[in-house]
């Protein structure tokens, strides 16, 4: 194979491709076309106007589909607006200035969460955004190393937290066993070493092909009196519309009961209209259906990205079960090179390192794939782009040593 | 007349009246209806799907309409979600961990603003909320007291800002002047005393008869070279629906700078099928005509308050010419008593103090009177009741003297 050709041919064809973000493509988007327009008699819900102020925790039918999205209790949900971001962002605002039981975050000197690695750079852009020093975890496959978590949690005061990804974890793919959750749940609950579980299950129902059932923490967690360690995130961002879904954020009782108040000062309330289209739209079309047909829309491009990679042999990669990212591991040092090497050609990926807290991936070798977002022509070009710049930079390293 | 046989006759109806916020009724969210559906042959704009992620600023379209709202230049403004106070919230979250270019607030011992008042309660509720000292200022019927303003500022280096609800303040109704807007930049621009004026242009449109034009604070701002000194919040809630419209936020652009990487970490971008759907109904409805329409279902509301209270002499009351309130001041000592005794008759009003920082109306005189969102009919009884509940309280006052 002559990369360098192959390259100088790509550059002169001025491409112009992105797998950058986990973005549902149009054909996606257009799943849900029928949720757009609304009955115009059906503005009353429950003697609620939902054109007008109110029901700050969202419509009563709404946090049932988040409950039946995200598969806990509906009595935990809350229904926001359309960002599960803007939840947590509220909720970190929180922890921050008023705290959840021991004081504002806000006025310690130093406090940490455990980020596990590889992960989710918009977690790590809001803890750097508020301050937060953020410790990496390794990933094993099944979540976060338990045995790294007990240490670092024993020998560091600071550290109030960690961040999971617990279904097909962003990037890596990977779905928490029971045996992860039930472990970070034990860590995070002794007293001195009491800490929030951010779990952001943004794909819970995200499946590629046989749908995985998480067990529910929150069932986990009140089995052991627990339920308060957890806060939940999810979305429908990526089950109907990536800007105009509903995001969700569920709680315990007694977190509900110091959250709402704090909460209820920060906004009015959540676009309800768009709520009860989201139910509305749910009532007429299964979840399950409905997430089938993002699946056969969504498989082919995860099979796509996995044949081509097997045309070579220089790195590994991960194939997942569901979500939106499959990730690709260089040698070592390789990955800035090749994702510099690929925009020259015009086709963007993640900035190297946004994989890990401040963007320092010390091994510079992990390359994540949004291959959600562009056609299948499209993937298949970029794809052989991406195949030409791990050629070149395999290559080059091979007439170095 | 009978104040207590009437109290007595008002009791056994077991009425349910609620003068307590400033809400659109039904038939003025019905004046938006043809918003709600939309062409969905149009998600394409610019070369962006609306309805994916992206455009954290809003939609190029939908900043125009919010500067056709709030007069000011367009690219000042962005467009956000369905609430303004959301958009406080946020801002209010970067001076906290941030600060706009000289420390975050969070680090300070201890943060003022001065309250203008009778002033928000919503205003109040953040402030105390994000712990913010509030320091009262008067109102004089063109805005807040410049005279207490500067020698506050001049004696007191923990203000850092002003809360202001320019047109049509809530819930006094008045309008400032050019004066006063001139006199409060230059009373922030000195260096020592360098503050926010977090501008709520809440009714920038929400005239009850002729328009009343107030001047672009940012252009008098321009002037001057202070643009830096305001952050201008806006909104369709009452110009379309109250829980799903379009909130503005409008700053100048190295205050865009400093506050952009902060906002893109808290959120994913706002919902621009809801911002589309807006421009589009503004294609075909004029805004001069709409807000003309919902001032014609308003102003018979605040005629009616008006001349029910015409037929007694106990207080004195505003009659603004445009805004959501109407306030009626009792003799001190008087408004705490009222609506307990108007809530007793099923009758709701803003809890008295609420008018006030932290709840400490000290004359205890403030009601404050919101006339939007029930019919004529049950307004009319409203105020009945109200005469009722004030005539009861003064021939009190009046035995035990």
């Amino acid at each position: 194979m002559d990369y360098i050709k192959e390259f100088e041919a790509f550059k002169a064809k001025n491409l112009s491709l992105d797998l950058t973000r986990g973005k549902p493509s149009t054909d996606q988007l257009d799943l849900s076309t029928s949720l757009i327009n609304f009955d115009t008699n059906e503005f009353v819900e429950n003697g609620i106007d939902i054109r007008n102020y109110g029901e700050i925790k969202g419509l009563e039918t709404c946090r049932r589909l988040g409950s039946d999205i995200l598969g806990c209790n509906q009595d935990y949900i809350w229904a926001g607006g359309n960002s599960s971001l803007s939840l947590m962002s509220q909720f970190l605002t929180f922890l921050f200035i008023e705290g959840n039981g021991a004081g504002p975050w806000g006025n310690r000197e130093r406090v940490s969460v455990l980020c596990p690695v590889p992960g989710y750079d918009r977690h790590f852009k809001l803890c750097e955004t508020f301050g937060i020093n953020m410790i990496p975890v390794d990933m094993t496959g099944e979540g976060p190393d338990l045995n790294q978590v007990q240490h670092l949690v024993e020998n560091d005061k600071s550290i109030k937290g960690i961040w999971c990804v617990p279904k097909y974890s962003n990037p890596t793919g990977e779905v928490y066993s029971l045996e992860v959750m039930e472990g970070l749940l034990d860590i995070f609950s002794s007293p001195e070493n009491k800490g929030v579980i951010f779990w952001d299950n943004a794909y819970a129902v995200h499946d590629l092909s046989d749908h995985i059932s998480l067990p529910d923490i929150f069932s986990l967690a009140e089995k052991k009196n627990l339920e308060d360690l957890v806060i939940q995130f999810g979305s429908t961002s990526k089950i109907t519309f990536a800007g105009a879904g509903i995001g969700f954020i569920a709680m315990s009782r007694s977190n509900q009961e110091l959250f709402l108040p704090f909460y209820s000062a920060l906004m009015i309330g959540p676009d309800k209209l768009n709520q009860a289209k989201h139910v509305r739209f749910f009532q007429e079309n299964d979840l399950t259906d409905h997430m089938r047909k993002h699946a056969s829309i969504i498989r082919p491009k995860f099979d796509l990205v996995d044949s081509k990679l097997r045309l070579q042999n220089f790195g590994t990669w991960t194939k997942p079960e569901g979500g939106y990212f499959m990730l690709y591991k260089t040698r070592p040092g390789f990955a800035k090179k090749v994702i510099s090497l690929a925009a020259e050609l015009g086709l963007k990926l993640t900035p190297a390192g946004s994989t890990h807290p401040y963007g320092i991936d010390s091994e510079d070798a992990y390359i994540r794939i949004a291959p959600t977002a562009c056609s299948l022509d499209e993937l298949d070009t970029a794809m052989d782009v991406l195949l030409c710049c791990l050629g070149i930079a395999e290559e080059q390293a091979n007439r170095e040593t």
